[in-house]
């Protein structure tokens, strides 16, 4: 395998990425031991990624002359009411047969660099305590880890939970 | 003090109201022994909510023949690739004064009606760890801790660090 970038492509994801991009979102899943929990489809993705009330933005890496993408990283706005607009980057992930070429620090930067143009003050993500690989390259390159510092804990409501609550 | 909820009234915020809820942006800061992080002035939050682009909603408390308002919810959409559509309560407060009276709740419920009008299939929030008595409550209502339960720490990037990154 070509070991350099010469080949691969960074660029915005199209409608008609969707089904590759959900294929590598399952094996990100799979890596992460949570594969049970994507209800993830091409369709639904489609929909959200570039329908009318687009919900976040997505960047793919691809090779030449393959019809396979290596890598994509999906990321949105969020907002802090301490320091204003922020960019959450929620997945970001490159086939383990293409990484250690610099393909997930091209996405990344690509993200990063987005984030500042949109006047984004911070960037966020959240990472598996275990996956101290990922963590530690995070830290590297100037992540502060909240949940160690501060003590913040992430808590969710599934839907379910939302329609008892409003009910309730 | 009256202590049933006829005298409060839980609206959309207007412009208008950014100064006061900016008002408690600091004290729900000085509450989480942040103050020193709070850069959020009223002029940057009426642009970013009511502006071309809201980057997030926020719904107010106020008090019949009160200028002051007693309390406010921000919140936004954010993205999951395993479920799609979710929401993040970024902050639910309300000044100690008028707790106890279910203002909180009737806070809490109208964002989660919100967002099951949105089509989303999970609520966010991240909480401070040694907040137990939120964190009790949120528990109580069906959160799950997911920084306990599966290990999600969150990570964040300043501003400085991002134009480093991009640069380096």
């Amino acid at each position: 395998m070509d070991n350099s970038l010469s080949d691969i492509t960074i660029r915005a994801a199209k409608p008609e990425d969707c089904h590759e991009i959900v294929r590598l979102i399952k094996e990100l899943a799979v890596f992460e031991k949570l594969e049970d929990q994507v209800k993830m489809t091409a369709e639904v993705l489609q929909k959200d990624c570039f329908g009318d009330r687009p919900l976040c933005y997505c960047i793919v890496a691809e090779q030449q002359d393959s019809p396979e993408l290596v890598g994509y990283a999906l990321y949105f706005s969020i907002y802090s009411t301490f320091e204003g607009a922020s960019l959450h980057l929620e997945d970001l992930y490159v086939n383990p047969a293409y990484r250690g070429r610099g393909i997930g620090t091209q996405l990344w930067k690509r993200v990063t660099k987005h984030g500042l143009d949109l006047g984004c003050n911070r960037l966020q993500l959240t990472v598996l305590g275990w996956n101290t690989k990922a963590k530690d390259l995070y830290t590297h390159y100037g992540f502060k880890d909240l949940t160690e510092s501060e003590g913040w804990h992430l808590m969710r409501m599934s839907r379910a939970t939302m329609e008892d609550f409003v009910k309730g």
